[in-house]
């Protein structure tokens, strides 16, 4: 072990207890991107953010304004001659309904059976504040960095970064880097440590089917109007066939083929499907026929319904024809698929199964595009043997079946090779209720993340 | 006129401002029978009812406790020789949601436009005031009625009188009669006066589909899973064919044919289609093919989509695979149907529709009976006298869609010929929000019962 990374080591280890304390009280801010009321401690979690970093010593800091929430800007570009990274994560978290299923209140951290517990402990504010102590690891024990940082942090990646691309292009002067590394991802079945190759694109809207203009008494109305309940169910069960294959003309057609190089690289993924169903609870998996989970996950798209409602959802019974019916619908991409694209085909099929007597409409909320990335790129390797260092073994090449726009943001509109290094354990239940991060991985990623800035300024330097 | 119809018009006259008030104190009674939040508010109604009713000087008054909520009793049994006329109704209410759409709060009650606007104006507690000033108005102006009477005032009609039954014949011996008169129905399209001839019952049910312990990210399992909320819509949409038939085997197997001289009887009816399209605000009307709209509304069974929930219905997007998911579904059921073989039925169509991974379940929550009553029964003939004296016209005979249980229960367990005499206005937006009764039918109809008391006691004397 280099004199370096012992003192980051032993500067890690004595600062422990400080920096839970410090991970707790960030956590403690509930940033819901989504949600209006929240706006103000979007701004309480930017501000907390920055003061952060200018405690460490990052320059340039900034809570940079954007149509939506800001995004934290700062960077530290002292290391000549070194490589340039471009580091990105969020600090808004998903909303955390339904909260009567959460353990411990979500914006009330707890430190248990080796975990932390809260809304963003792993997606992704943990991330972001492992990044923070990286850093300042580096400034207390060697007082730099080993190569030039510029840090990122989004407030709407949980609603789709509708302003990120926008930002980015405004800002693309200030942001030119070597490399793009977004730790948003996590480890692989069985918390081994694992580099995403890939991400899934997103497509999300809405349907909104109505019919009268108020909600009919089933008995005097019913057997004469279309009830809206109905023909939403009936929409949606048209959307896939009952074997799980999406029924939207075209939907495929752009869909990269699994290769059986791709094939025989995912099969070796030790992934567990038994496990994998018995751990989220259902009686069986289901997907389209013929395929690996690991495919299925990674390499092609989806449509699920994210949220239905219509008419009356309390205790009893309530004896009537719903004036409307919603229903959330989204489809995860693969490449090379165009969002927009897919978001007209599905309007389309869904026009074309609305049944007669409702008016029926599809409206986009937001996309994201899918990226995936090369995993012989130095910046990769550099990655690879951190973790390695770290965690005793070669990390896993995955394809992760989430969406972050900004990692498609970084390569199509910066050029800019993409290493998605992240950290969250795989049951961490990010965007479900009881959201937790085993400690370990975040303390073995902040030491992985100080090695990879030694290991990336060697390698690209 | 009679010297005593003279005197009881005008009794009617001279009070219509207390009446007025009294109405608006009864509306203000939050009595939702179906919310056990309200459980309170409904012992408050069948006490306030049970006071109105000594004090006009009926007897026995008892608020009689059920399983559920109580029924409030009452009789005066003086006209010796006459007939005994069983009146039933009820205190309860329909829920309030969605609340966001009552233009005045719906437990604040309103004079507007010739109206009475809350929720109960015409379901049903207005029905059961009018009766209270029938009978006051007899014994103000003749110091008793023209003939027996006994009171029942139910408290879970719209619960779907779960409690109702079985108190009927616990109470048997006290509710011998000669016929049965219940208002809780309605007037026609264009607010003709109406005589129910029949009723549709119901089965109330709901299904539970359940998936995963938790919500699932939609990236990280979207895929490998089936989604409970897409699965709920492949089941509903299996239970109708695209032409609006019920797609249950066996479902019509003992439905009673409407026959030749049925269907002649009904297209009498003077049915406004295209104005009955425009009120509910629907771009067209939508049912079984081949029938009138009088015919699906009266003499075929439904199946509707009541309420449909289940993952994020909140502002924004939520990118989650729900738990679970839910729906209530009714059925409104014709002569011959059973509604427990109903239940059966559609229970295990369900079953059979029920895709893979996930666990499906249907519940039944409350059923109720048809009833089909003859026109030529004396009491309705006696009936439509009043309304013609009253009103000027002759009623129309109609075959009413909802279900009132209390007729199935009257008819099947006491052996009474049941006239079903409702007074409310078609566009009262019953179980809708905005409900309300237009205060000519309610005044008028007051009249009516008050006459028909005397014909009922000619006619069956």
């Amino acid at each position: 072990m280099s004199e370096t990374v012992a003192a980051l080591d032993e500067y890690l280890e004595r600062t422990a207890t400080e920096r839970l304390e410090e991970y707790q009280a960030f956590l403690r801010i509930p940033s819901i991107s989504a949600l209006s009321a929240h706006t103000g401690d979007m701004h309480i979690a930017a501000d907390w953010l920055a003061d952060k970093l200018r405690d460490i010593g990052i320059e340039h800091v900034e809570v940079s304004p954007t149509a939506g929430h800001p995004i934290v800007y700062g960077d530290w570009l002292h290391a000549e001659g070194a490589p340039t990274v471009l580091v990105y994560g969020h600090y808004d978290v998903q909303p955390v309904d339904p909260l009567d299923l959460w353990v411990r209140p979500p914006f009330e951290p707890q430190v248990e059976n080796g975990r932390m517990y809260a809304r963003g402990s792993a997606d992704d504010k943990g991330q972001v504040h492992m990044h923070l102590w990286s850093a300042r690891a580096w400034f207390e024990t060697a007082g730099r960095l080993p190569l030039n940082v510029r840090y990122v942090f989004e407030g709407e990646e949980e609603s789709g970064s509708i302003h990120f691309e926008e930002w980015v292009a405004a800002n693309r002067d200030r942001l030119t880097a070597d490399v793009a590394v977004i730790s948003d991802t996590g480890f692989f079945e069985g918390n081994i440590p694992a580099i995403c190759i890939g991400l899934r694109g997103l497509m999300y809207g809405q349907i909104d089917v109505t019919g009268p203009t108020l909600d009919l008494h089933s008995g005097g109305f019913g057997g004469n109007v279309q009830n809206p309940a109905n023909a939403l169910a009936t929409i949606i069960a048209g959307l896939k066939t009952p074997e799980g294959v999406i029924d939207v003309p075209g939907f495929y057609d752009e869909v990269r083929p699994i290769t059986p190089q791709d094939h025989a690289e995912l099969a070796l993924l030790p992934f567990d499907a038994e496990g994998f169903r018995d751990r989220i609870g259902v009686p069986a998996l289901f997907g389209e026929p013929g395929l690996l989970p690991v495919e299925r996950q990674g390499a092609r798209p989806t449509l699920d319904i994210n949220g239905i409602w219509g008419g009356f959802e309390g205790e009893g019974a309530k004896t009537i024809i719903p004036a409307h019916a919603h229903a959330k619908l989204s489809c995860r991409l693969v490449a090379d698929m165009d969002p927009q694209r897919t978001y007209e085909r599905v309007r389309d099929r869904i026009k074309a199964l609305a049944p007669a007597g409702v008016n029926v409409e599809f409206t986009l909320i937001h996309t994201g595009m899918w990226s995936l990335t090369p995993t012989d790129h130095p910046a990769t390797r550099a990655a690879a043997a951190a973790i390695q260092d770290v965690f005793g073994r070669e990390p896993l090449y995955e394809r992760g079946g989430g969406s972050i726009p900004a990692a498609a943001t970084f390569a199509s509109l910066l050029g800019l090779p993409v290493v998605l290094l992240g950290f969250a354990n795989p049951d961490c239940q990010a965007h479900a209720p009881n959201e937790s991060m085993i400690l370990n991985n975040y303390e073995r990623g902040i030491r992985t993340i100080a090695r990879y800035w030694e290991a990336l300024a060697a390698g690209l330097g």
